[in-house]
């Protein structure tokens, strides 16, 4: 949500007393944003900017049972969610194709595997064996602290946890090899600018 | 649909009097598959293949209301479909962002530009703007005869109705600007082999 005046001019914070921009604290402070809109807004943020073309997949459904009640309206009556076959996100990014997955937990020092599927981990490795590049975004709900990990990283814990070791990842290893994402305004979470880092983009 | 024996032996198709295969004809006269189940079979092969990883998109649904019956089992009760913001088809080959479109008509002669909307034309202009391969699959069910057109050629055809000219495309046009795509059976609809032939893929 881009917050404007009425006559259309962006809002961009007012200063406290202290001279200071607050714009962030108002509006990072319990926003009560789930990840999934803050990356909604990024995305959209990217494609006004011409910056890239990412773009959440609907969520697959179950249709049973639809309803036409006349020619141009159709209600579905009965559907069920489906366990998805890929990731949530994917797009393309100066001819790359992207492809990634955003996860948050209310845990403080690990992240839970369970989180992510047998499918989507077996995607992830297919996007890989194409050259796409492919990472997840995780975010700590409650230190609103978020990080980029590289799928190859995943793959490891994952194969770990089915090895018998721990079900989930610790903070201190995705602080190792993962990438902190700053949380900002306009993008929100501006995982591009790691990806420039980490590849030629 | 892969045919198989009951041994579970791939059905391969049976000569006939002449000693000629036979099997697509058995196989494409009337088949009534649509398009979309020969694209789904054809990434299904290319996925196992390690040609490309391609999917298709969820419907875009938007709920309204959800049952929870029990803890694990979520039944929608009511939806209505959405019109989608991007094109039905994306992924990856070779480190490549590829998205495409496929629409048929019943028409013999024109393709008609109603199949496509505003908002995906605009997405498919983003997408040649950040570098990805961008192209349309357009059948014309009572030949059973499939095109490649590249999105650049949609884009002249779409200003052309926007500037007053004709709502389709006439089919001559498709067979000059477009690559013709043979059926065969696996792949059903071998697009990538078109793709190798326009992009260094």
């Amino acid at each position: 949500m881009e917050l404007r005046y009425p006559n259309g001019k962006k809002y961009k914070g007012k200063k406290n007393k202290a001279g200071r921009k607050n714009a962030n604290q108002i509006l990072y402070g319990n926003r009560g944003m789930t990840l999934e809109e803050d990356l909604n807004e990024t995305n959209a943020y990217y494609l006004q900017e011409g910056i890239a073309v990412i773009h959440k997949k609907p969520t697959p459904i179950q249709i049973v049972q639809v309803d036409y009640q006349s020619r141009s309206t159709a209600v579905i009556k009965e559907a069920y969610f489906k366990q998805p076959s890929t990731t949530d996100y994917n797009g393309v990014m100066n001819g790359k194709y992207i492809d990634f997955e955003a996860k948050e937990t209310q845990n403080h020092t690990s992240f839970p595997l369970h989180n992510f599927h047998e499918h989507q981990i077996s995607h992830m490795k297919q996007v890989v064996a194409q050259g796409g590049i492919c990472f997840v975004i995780l975010r700590f709900a409650k230190e609103e602290e978020i990080f980029l990990l590289e799928s190859r990283h995943l793959f490891f814990y994952w194969d770990r946890m089915l090895a018998g070791g721990r079900k989930s990842i610790k903070k201190e290893e995705i602080e190792e090899n993962g990438h902190p994402i700053p949380v900002g305004y306009r993008p929100r979470i501006d995982y591009i600018a790691v990806l420039k880092q980490l590849y030629a983009l």
